[in-house]
């Protein structure tokens, strides 16, 4: 694979204000009574996810309307572009629901099929992950306090902490692996959906795995983790891209990378 | 059970120099490095549970020498006095340790072994809620606003969203049980520790349970869920005390609390 494409300011200054600009309209919505609709696969969605993206996607088609978009809402237009975003409003709808912070706004920015930039924008909690091909990633305090990012180092998977949003979305097969994996780290822990992604950037972590995700949960993903020193692929250690199984594995330390993808084989 | 003592003005008071001095003691400590201990039953325990119970235990001997003190760190003294302490310094350490805002701070007070008074203090998210015997619960937001809040209603557990910290948590026959609840609810969520019952309490969600839970993990929870309408019990349905066993449950709604009882039954 070759080297990603290091995204411009102009580029950054873009996504920042997609990021603002959905925040506002979330936080509208946050801990408001919103009604819920639940989609044909049963997971729910609410005007603000609705109002986010397509906040989002203005400001897109103002500003490069020849970039393709991808959204979670309101599906595809011009995937075939050099640049491609792809956003996924609310990450964690289920939490937004039960009006917990820990939810997210997804926006990635791809050239030619790889993830470039990605944001994780925490509007509960006020918080940001940056991550930019050719740049540290960074996460933005509520009083907008940046500063750059490192995940820690962890040299075994016993000693790993391990996030993951429910084990009930671990299916089959994928069940088994998970059930493996969690038997051979030192404490798992459940909840969180994209923030998990930047707790392991930011260090508080040492594996983040989920199944049953789409390209916009996991295309601006990448870049925070890789950004800060981590590796993100699918179970069988290659690259993730728009056409990848569901089955993500994000590890701070990428040492232990051969030893977690054996365990996951089971 | 008699009808509890109202606390006054003053104890209230007191409880809130309680908060906000293991706030200050805990956000120093919040995603630093701390040195994590494990505990004989393996919990992970850090400087800043010992610390804010500490701060805690000093301010309740220097203001009320002569009530009791029961601490998940430091143990207890003077249980047989008319009013109690219970304290939990850091519910959901293992949140707290993992960079997670959504832990908490638990204070009650109990007189002849009824909380009357109950604390849930999140520094991570700035949040506190407040339940006093006799008065609505209130939740503070960051900002220091604080409004009353109420729970919910639902008139049927198919309606219902329910939130629990972990399933690993259900051991044996209340494994069965709480897959059996899982089942009959809309929408089951992990993760959350006492978060959860600040958010039940407040309307987000309606039934929290969790299991292996002490006295100091829901003494203060009890005054926050049932001034706000709720109801919270152990699984029999019979009012939680110092000698409880550890299976709790909360609901927005007490009218689905016999079917609820009845579901965990099996």
């Amino acid at each position: 694979m070759s080297e990603p494409q290091a995204p411009d300011d102009a580029l950054i200054a873009l996504a920042e204000r997609l990021a603002d600009a959905a925040r506002a309209v979330i936080l509208r919505h946050f801990r408001s009574p919103v009604s819920v609709d639940d989609k044909p696969d049963a997971t729910p969605v609410t005007v603000a996810d609705r109002e986010a993206e397509q906040t989002m996607r203005a400001l897109i088609e103002e500003a490069r309307p020849d970039d393709g978009i991808i959204g979670e809402e309101f599906g595809s237009v011009r995937t075939d572009a050099d640049y491609v975003w792809v956003l996924d409003p609310i990450d964690g709808t289920k939490q937004f629901i039960t009006g917990r912070p820990t939810f997210g706004t997804l926006i990635a920015l791809t050239h030619h099929r790889q993830s470039i930039l990605g944001f994780i924008d925490a509007p509960g909690t006020g918080e940001r992950w940056i991550g930019a091909s050719g740049r540290p990633s960074l996460h933005m305090e509520r009083d907008g306090t940046r500063a750059e990012i490192h995940t820690r180092s962890c040299d075994s998977p016993g000693k790993a902490v391990l996030c993951t949003t429910s084990p009930d979305m671990y299916r089959g097969a994928t069940a088994q692996s998970f059930r493996h994996l969690k038997q051979s780290v030192k404490l798992p822990q459940f909840g969180g959906d994209c923030y998990n992604y930047g707790l392991l950037a930011s260090g508080f972590c040492d594996i983040v795995t989920d199944a049953a995700m789409s390209y916009y949960d996991y295309a601006a993903l990448v870049p925070v983790v890789e950004g800060a020193g981590g590796a993100m692929t699918d179970w069988n250690g290659k690259p993730l891209g728009p056409d990848s199984p569901g089955q993500v594995l994000a590890l701070g330390d990428p040492r232990i990378q051969d030893t977690v993808l054996e365990i996951l084989k089971g």
